[in-house]
Order: structure tokens, then sequence, then C-alpha cells
């Protein structure tokens, strides 16, 4: 089976968005470089060749996504087509009233995460489940079935907005760093949790 | 004259501290590898030879050290000889009552920390001020006065504790990342502030 994977480009100070879930210049690194990059759903952006290959790699690994509601409500269902093009699934509480899309690979889970996390590696088989949003991402660490965590870590102080990491409020996590990428503009980290 | 600089050991999740101010698994690095290392103060170490490096580089770099009270309360004014030696200038808004070594280098500044730099600044010359204590850190970042940010950033989410940066509360402050040196239980990382 394939490893439980979480990402954030994250400000130094620790913040994935500023207020009013504005991203600021949190993500300037995917349109700061030279290298052109296309992603399935079309979604263009212009990073440097160090991050778009980071970018590639992490597509490819990915087998299916698991997200929460909130995102998946920011993002408005990323128009039914998420960039990386595999199938979703979305931890609710309540079904989407006029969710339209129906022919997507979005599945609506309401019995948790271990459930979605379950369903996600059915199908996403020896790929990675990619596990998007914070407060998803936080359970699932809670829950023990987090195996990865990279950071895209940028040279900003945001200052505030929404953390990554809020009080998880339990016993620490000891991490393994297995990679460190450094690219211009952001420094990409990759840690595996020790069980 | 020479940088303002901050620097802690912080957790992937943002925590210079655990609850209670301990320190957890933080500091591990400085104790887990094999190179013997004994600060002017007589604080014996064993990091890695890289971490090594880093730790020796910054003490020579610096020429005096700015901290807050609550530091120095803590560390019992680290017994009046801080591991690094160099004149120490405590932001407070009393004197100690009990201060038992008058002979120390220790100054203690009532008038705020603009003066504190400046009267660190002043003994420093071409070497670094190091600020030491996450809200006079903050403080100085505030006031504009920082120029350099080192994170030693250690592979472990504590969950809870004290954060290096809370909500500064400004606008975003844009760094440049000067250094990236890979440890092997720690990333030390080097930004310089853009004003």
């Amino acid at each position: 089976m394939g490893l439980v994977s979480t990402g954030f480009t994250m400000s130094l100070d620790g913040f994935i968005a500023g207020r009013d879930d504005d991203v600021g210049p949190l993500f300037n690194w995917y349109d700061s470089g030279d290298t052109p990059y296309t992603y399935p759903n079309g979604m263009q952006i212009k990073p440097s060749a160090i991050s778009a290959q980071v970018i590639d790699d992490q597509r490819i690994s990915t087998g299916a996504i698991v997200t929460g509601r909130r995102l998946f409500d920011i993002t408005q269902g990323w128009g039914g087509r998420h960039p990386i093009d595999v199938p979703i699934f979305v931890v609710t509480h309540t079904m989407p009233q006029d969710w339209g899309h129906p022919e997507a690979p979005f599945t609506f889970v309401t019995d948790g995460i271990e459930s979605a996390i379950e369903q996600a590696q059915a199908v996403a088989g020896d790929k990675t489940v990619a596990v998007a949003g914070p407060n998803v991402a936080q359970q699932v660490i809670k829950a023990g079935l987090m195996d990865e965590i990279a950071i895209e870590l940028v040279g900003v102080l945001l200052g505030q907005g929404i953390r990554f990491f809020e009080y998880l409020g339990m016993e620490p996590i000891m991490l393994e760093r297995t990679s460190v990428i450094v690219a211009p503009d952001v420094t990409h980290l990759r840690y595996r949790i020790i069980k």
C-alpha cells in the first residue's frame, strides 16, 4: 500500500494562508521561475526548474486525494477537476446540495477520515494518498494514519493567518527528514513520521 | 556596523519550547553527534561535525547579546556567564533585586529595545548583535531593527508549547534565504530580512 502524505506551502512563521484565506506572497515560487509547467487540468504555472521537478514527482506519485470540505468549498471543487486529476475523497458532514460535476471522480465521505483514507488507499494502490487541507491533515496525523509531511518552506513572515500546525495537543511526534531540495524561492523539505 | 540577528531551534510546527518551558527533543541535535564542542563558559555539547561548525561560526561572529528578562530569569542569568561569553544587554522593566554577579558583563536596560540594540551595537562593532528570547526578538522585528533570522529546524512536531512566531499582527515581511546547511539531525536555515 502507498504512503499517506500531506504537503503544504508554509511561511517561515508557520502560516499556509493569510487573513481571509489570501495566500499573499506564499505561492510566488509557483510563478517566479523560468520553467513552464502544465497540470493535467490545464492549470499553468512557471516555477524554477528544480521546483517543477518536485511538483512533477509529487504529481506522478499521487494516486488519490483526501480533502476537507472547507478546501473543497473554497476552491469550488476545483471546477470538478483537481490540478492533479486523480480521484478525490471529500470528508464532509453533509453532502453538497448543488454539486455540478456528478461525473467527476469525487466521492463525499460522511463517515470520517479513517473511512476516507481507506477508500483512497484502495483506489491509489501503491501510489500515495495526498491529504489536503490543514484540518483534515491534522486529524489524520492525530489518528496515526499519516506517513509523510512535505513542507515547501517560503521565506516570508506572514504575521497572521491560518497555521498549518495548530496546537495538536498531543505528545511530540518524531520525524525523520528524508529530503531537502533547495530551490531558488522555496526550500522543499520532506519528513517521514516515525511510528 | 554589524548585523542584528536572532536564531532559534524550532520544531517543524513552530515551537521553540514545549509546555512548562521544557524543550523536550528539540535540542537533541546538540548532543546526538560525534564532535565534542566546548563553549567559552565550559558548557560541553556533542553535535555533528556540520552543526559544530555552524555553532562555532555563530559564536565567533557574535559581539553582543540582547535578551529579555524572562530568558534571563529562566536561565538564572546563565550563572553570570553566557555560553558565548560576550556582553549581554537584558531588556527589563525593573532591575533584578539580587543579581549575584555584578562583575559580569551584564547591562540591564530599562528604556526599551531600541536603546538595548543601540548599546549592544556600540559594543559589538562590526560583529553581530544576537537577539535571544522570542518576545524581544519579535519586538525587534516589529521595530524594523532585525536584519537576520537563523532557524535550526528540527524534525519533530511538539504539538504545543511556546511558538517562536506568535501573531506578529503586521504586514508580511519578505525574507531572502541566504544559507541552507543540512546537518544530520537539524536543518540550519538563514534568512535576511528584506527592508
